[in-house]
């Protein structure tokens, strides 16, 4: 049996929860399992090399962020070989280039092509542990690349897919999947399994918990992927095809306070503008979520949509050196809003879901700015202020507290 | 004009010593030279991994501490990257893996065996400058090694080769070769010129300035080394061809504190066992230097050499383990004990420079423990307490002050 393990940055982020992690992994391997394991940077390790940065340049060049970022994991890697070392087991660690990670050439925000699964296997082959960088590969020009958000959870999988690996077990700081946050909702339930479809909504949504391109990816290559926790013994949430098991109309209410609101007021009402708007978003690598366009006056239309509020600053400044060709008036942004969306696989077939959403906002006295719906979700927008309330008015009304 | 330039771990210390030497190298870029840039890990760094290292296991393998410790060059390059970017030149930085800097297997010791210096030579076309990786290699199993002490100046000198550099430079806290230790020896002299071979005894000497492989590596490639100061502006000291402009019998006094003897006693007097116990010290990659050997009662003998202080351990406990296989008694071993030399492209055919040198010891009341000699070199044994005096003694003796 071979099992993908993947720790994050606060599993790792000192000697004893090093020596913590290195002992969960050799159970495994005591047990008779080949291990291959995905660690991120040490979370200080990170902060401390982005100060360092900006103590040079307030605007480091993405080539050069990525290659030395990429270090942090490669810190990591080293750091476990030695810890299970210490345990008296055999490990090895490897880095991007080691594992041939090949990645497309977009620094800070790389997308997986393709793994070369040689190396480990040899490694596995001798009874190693293997610890392998995660959030990093290389493009075809032999750089390093990193993945950007989530990066090496969609390491793990990938890595899973390669190895043809039995599951693909996600260490986080919580015990698995629930129907809303634990922090807001108190009796949010946690969830034995949940399919892909409904992760990757909550994912894509601000969950948190895996980052949708890790979802997508285990999804289109079939991996088991497990969620747990990497402080507690507790089962976790099994991320599979179409759960049969629980058939929940709504399976849970996810909150992004991370994204930003974008008008472009008085774009001239001729044909192409809205996708010369989105091509020079989408050129800069700015993913756009909600969209909302409006009729303006004198022939002209206003566009407003969401993107992550670490984009904010890149888009603003792009849309406004574009101002001229995009024949429009100007830019306006709004920080303080949140995203809240319920998913349920079971949505699709129940015209009454979105009425039922609203409803509970209404009940609660929360504004509605923008909604945006998918077979399996539906998302409005609100005051950043409302975002815990509207949660919990959600999971409420809902009833997800009930199995 | 093409210059490889190389800077240690105390000269990119921090941001205010990056910038400086950011902008020393963008000065020779703007008066039109190709520049390579060789760097070390930040001081700081290495420090931090060895403790961090530490922290985890007393033992850590070699393999993995390699892997650690070439991501403290990795990110030297980048912040050099980034901070000549902020001066707004082009840079850009690359790692072992990159310039496919081949090594031998010996992990934390391996040594150069091939650079393909195409991807730099691309960089250089494109105008940027290069920043690379110092220290740090890729053996034949695509794993990372390092190149023990004076790696950087190693990568350096051979990346010079490699490109056909038309000079190397190894910026250093000192302005050049000086005759003794200036902080030693105060009117110490700094040399203008040195010759390949007198450098090569200085630096296996102990001068710290240079390290011999990175002499010998230059002398074999004709490489032109210009060792100067990363903090001023003095010319520095150039290292070439046997020097015609200064002739003096002894170039420069030297002292070695770093070093332990060792003592092998009562080893059994039949053929092979001083071969049996060199073979035994080199398998392990411990360099020895002055032997001397005695003649023993009941046919054995003792055989007594020096090594490297952060030897001293591993060679005691190897010898200790093989003491059955060696024939011998037991290992002794003396730590507090220094090397002092005398160096001179004039000293073969003079035949009183050893004389000269022992009567300044014997003069200032030294002791001397072992005596070795080469065709360009003395060195003795002393008590570690004596090394100041007996290079000032010397220095002295020899009026090197003196032009």
């Amino acid at each position: 049996m071979l099992i993908v393990k993947k720790f994050g940055g606060s599993s790792v982020a000192d000697k004893d929860r090093i020596m913590n992690v290195a002992s969960r992994i050799v159970e495994d391997y005591k047990a008779g399992k080949k291990i291959v394991v995905v660690l991120s940077a040490q979370g200080n390790t990170t902060d401390e090399l982005f100060r360092k940065a900006r103590e040079i340049t307030d605007n480091p060049s993405k080539r050069e962020m990525d290659m030395l970022l990429a270090t942090g994991e490669q810190q990591s890697v080293a750091f476990m070989a030695m810890a299970i070392h210490a345990l008296g087991y055999p490990a090895v660690s490897l880095n991007a280039f080691q594992v041939n990670m090949a990645t497309t050439s977009a620094y800070s925000n790389a997308r997986l092509k393709d793994i070369d699964a040689e190396r480990i296997s040899m490694e596995l082959s001798r009874n190693n542990i293997v610890l392998v960088t995660g959030f990093q590969g290389i493009n075809r020009y032999e750089d390093i690349t990193t993945l950007g958000r989530g990066g090496s959870d969609t390491t793990a999988v990938a890595l899973s897919a390669a190895l043809n690996a039995d599951k693909c077990e996600i260490y986080t700081d919580v015990e698995g999947i629930y129907t809303a946050d634990p922090r807001v909702v108190k009796n949010a339930r946690k969830r034995d399994e949940i399919s892909y479809d409904e992760m990757l909504e909550l994912a894509s949504l601000g969950a948190k918990v895996l980052h949708n391109r890790s979802v997508e990816l285990a999804k289109k290559y079939k991996v088991k992927l497990v969620v747990r926790s990497s402080f507690t013994r507790a089962e976790g949430t099994v991320v599979k095809e179409e759960s049969k098991v629980e058939k929940m109309i709504v399976s849970g209410v996810a909150a992004d306070k991370n994204i930003a609101r974008i008008a472009v007021i008085g774009i001239k009402d001729i044909p192409g503008k809205a996708f010369d708007l989105f091509n020079l978003l989408a050129k800069s690598n700015i993913s756009v979520d909600i969209i909302l366009q409006s009729i303006g006056r004198d022939k002209t239309k206003d566009i407003s949509f969401t993107v992550a509020e670490h984009n904010l600053e890149e888009t603003t400044t792009l849309l406004n050196d574009n101002l001229d060709y995009l024949l429009a008036d100007k830019i306006e942004y709004e920080k303080d809003v949140a995203k809240v969306s319920v998913v349920g696989a079971g949505m699709a077939s129940n015209a009454g879901v979105a009425a039922k959403m609203f409803e509970a906002l209404y009940d609660a006295d929360i504004n509605i700015n923008m909604i945006s719906t998918s077979e399996i979700k539906i998302s409005v927008l609100v005051a950043e202020n409302d975002v815990n309330e509207a949660v919990l008015a959600i999971h409420d009304h809902f009833k997800l507290s009930l199995k």
